[in-house]
């Protein structure tokens, strides 16, 4: 790598410590900034800041909040019979785009990895536990991503929650829209096979 | 596009407005940022700031610099017999890359791009007819990019500067090392038989 100006090296290290950023796209944004107006830079670096600083967890779910109690527990629009739990906050965003789920969430805060050291306690399961304990939840939509981690964590907690009296269900896997039988794993043409549904 | 909380929002859209970077990148950065811990977010923040803060472009040869003059133009080991002319300061960056040549550069911060309203008064052009003038400087080499614009400068270039007793060379333009004949467009194909190299 050839030898950039100090504070150009810093900024190019920094960007580079992002998810999703190599080397050449954070060269690429650091000359970007280094050519925007000083106003541009400083919004990107206040805006940096005031993440850290004016967000926390929601109370009840979890989810990123500005306030005690995040945008969908506060809404009492939003179905408080049904939950559907998720990893991370991010997997809410998902979720939402479709704008066809009316309930509410829980986010665990990431998924059971034996591997990595991530056992139940670390995942923000007691929470949910107390909500289903209040006795208003009748049903828990488990959204954990469809990997090993994911899974592991969706049987561990429908053989935990089933017996509090809820519904226990999982978002179903196949085949993505849109996209060709030809390109599709076995394990996900399996998964869709076993999700058939009648026509 | 689902409502996040205000400063999550603006996070990102500011880092949108990076080059290449979409609605998806920048939602898994902001995320990211919003797990790490505060000092990885200061580092970025600060970081950000410095590069408008302590770089300037060096006098000479209007590369990115934190004192006068930049590291090429202060090297006494390089040959100031040879300057390779860039559009921008990144130019300089790949050509380091190669840590074959020894000249020094001369980057002119743009292309001429008539339909943009970009002439040759824009682009750092004076400077670099100082600097032949003091009658040190022996070849200048074009390495500005290969597409229109960069072409349209390079024809300029050469036609202004051969009047003033320099050779003037331009970037060899082929098939890329590692790739393959058939992906190549006509041009570059026809770029590459013209510049074709006895064995």
């Amino acid at each position: 790598m050839p030898d950039f100006a100090e504070p150009l090296a810093r900024l190019i290290n920094e960007f580079k410590r992002l998810p999703g950023i190599g080397q050449k796209s954070a060269q690429r944004i650091a000359f970007h900034l280094l050519r925007a107006g000083r106003e541009e830079a400083e919004h990107l670096s206040q805006a940096i800041l005031d993440v850290k600083d004016k967000l926390g967890f929601c109370a009840l779910c979890n989810n990123i909040s500005d306030s005690e109690l995040c945008q969908f527990c506060r809404d009492p629009n939003r179905d408080p019979k049904v939950v559907c739990v998720v990893e991370e906050p991010n997997g809410i965003v998902g979720i939402e785009t479709t704008r066809q789920y009316e309930g509410r969430y829980h986010v665990l805060h990431g998924a059971l990895s034996p591997l990595r050291g991530i056992g139940p306690e670390s995942l923000k399961i007691k929470g949910l536990v107390e909500r289903i304990g209040k006795g208003e939840i009748e049903e828990v939509i488990i959204a954990t991503n469809p990997n090993v981690e994911g899974e592991a964590t969706a049987v561990y907690l429908a053989r935990l929650l089933k017996p509090l009296g809820v519904k226990v269900s999982r978002i179903g896997m196949g085949i993505p829209v849109g996209s060709d039988l030809e390109f599709a794993d076995e394990v996900t043409i399996s998964k869709a096979m076993e999700g058939r549904r009648e026509m």
